[in-house]
């Protein structure tokens, strides 16, 4: 229950991102809709893709359909006021990756792979979505220019493999991890940090 | 038969706007092929991998491969006259879209999917050919942008899981489906409708 | 083992043309990382989903992610002198491709294709990896626009399935082939030779 209200405010925020990315590029309906759509559900999309987990989890549950039309609904009704919520959806967003991760490397797990593939399979079910997002906009993806987003979602689930070798519950493990990966986003954005630059150094 | 004659139409008007944008694109022969290859079966292969049906419908019958090269050839020979046939071209592509709508609402129903996904599988096969095409090319998707194109596709969806409500044999819902997509697409284009605009109103 | 060193070379080079595209972007670590990943493993992935192998070849051999990780470090310490081997990276891209071709088709073999598809999936698994590199850049596809690159793989396909019909052992033809690719592909580069043009012509 917990987690399902977790999931269901992580979809509405990478939904509103999606709604806001698609109506600066001046979008129809049905483009601000799908542009929602795959922010919301691409990562988890590719995720099951890529172990063959299929129909993908969106076609097996019409609450994700539902979740993100009332959402862009009422993101485009308020749009004027969506700036008041900033902080709220940076937050929902932040919380949605952390959990997002955890259900990625889960899901690896449950498909046999070795732990760096799982890490990889939660980074790619927390981001992207926003990276398809992105390339449907005709846009270089954002996460691969700045700010620690990614990499938080792979020290989160760096993190979750150490944990699991302390003779702790699972479950404190994962609720860590999760924690790992919202302190992390939320210090880079706060203290501005970014990976270390590779051009023009030294 | 009559429902392969409509496909092979629609295969072509596919790979021929395939061929249009790639050529506008400057792409050599092969991008140009593959362009419009994409445009043609793009859809019915993201909505194969979508519910796990590999390999890919292309992959198992090489018709599409011959009529997709064929037309390729047929395309560049006769590029200048390809304006006098633009009619033609529109109606086969609708027509088209009427009957891959079909195809993957059945294909949905098919791997046992409730409505709503069986519709969202029908308009990803009728109309996302379009949307690889247009991100292969650098653009973002047209569909996204303006037409009332895949919201036909919706419709006619829509329309066919009311009809088979009723008392009717499922060969009369499915043709009246088709019809429905058709309609209003043809309505769209000839009054020249849109969706509503989200942008400056009021 | 001879062919394993061929497969890491090759991943490397591939990796190695991610980087720089990705640097010329000027993306992040986190973006270089991921160009140079998919341009090394995107082809073989998209080739997985589309007959339905999966879990994708990457995720069950952590040596493919350590070697382009190691790639990418050294791509990055060193990119000042990374055009001193130029040659030396064309020449390990042009076997890679060779050997990609022959492992796409295989895998086709394997899944009970007929030979043009497994040509197409030859053709995939060696070159779509830089497609996906292209796009997630915001660049049209390099091997749409110019040079004999994906027609060299096909050819290889070609004379595989030709040979195959000659008396002589199946690893004849394999090597064959791959030299074929190899053979079209420096050609093409030394000669400049590229696709008979579509436009202005006559």
């Amino acid at each position: 229950m917990f987690y399902f209200a977790i999931d269901i405010l992580g979809t509405i925020a990478f939904a509103i991102s999606g709604v806001l990315v698609a109506m600066e590029k001046k979008l129809d309906l049905f483009g601000v809709f799908i542009i929602a759509f795959v922010t919301a559900v691409g990562g988890g999309t590719l995720r099951d893709l890529l172990i063959g987990s299929t129909p993908v989890a969106w076609m097996q549950n019409s609450t994700y359909v539902f979740v993100i039309l009332s959402t862009v609904v009422f993101a485009i009704l308020f749009r004027n006021y969506l700036k008041y919520f900033r902080k709220s959806l940076f937050l929902f967003d932040t919380i949605g990756i952390g959990l997002y991760t955890m259900v990625g490397i889960e899901k690896g797990l449950g498909a046999g792979l070795i732990p760096i593939m799982c890490i990889a399979l939660g980074t790619i079910t927390a981001s992207f979505g926003g990276v398809i997002r992105d390339i449907l906009c005709n846009e270089i993806p954002v996460i691969f220019r700045r700010e620690i987003y990614a990499t938080a979602c792979i020290l989160g689930g760096v993190a979750y493999f150490l944990l699991r070798k302390l003779p702790i519950e699972n479950t404190y493990a994962y609720l860590a991890a999760i924690i790992v990966v919202i302190g992390i986003r939320i210090l880079a954005v706060v203290f501005k940090i970014a990976l270390p630059s590779i051009y023009r150094e030294k």
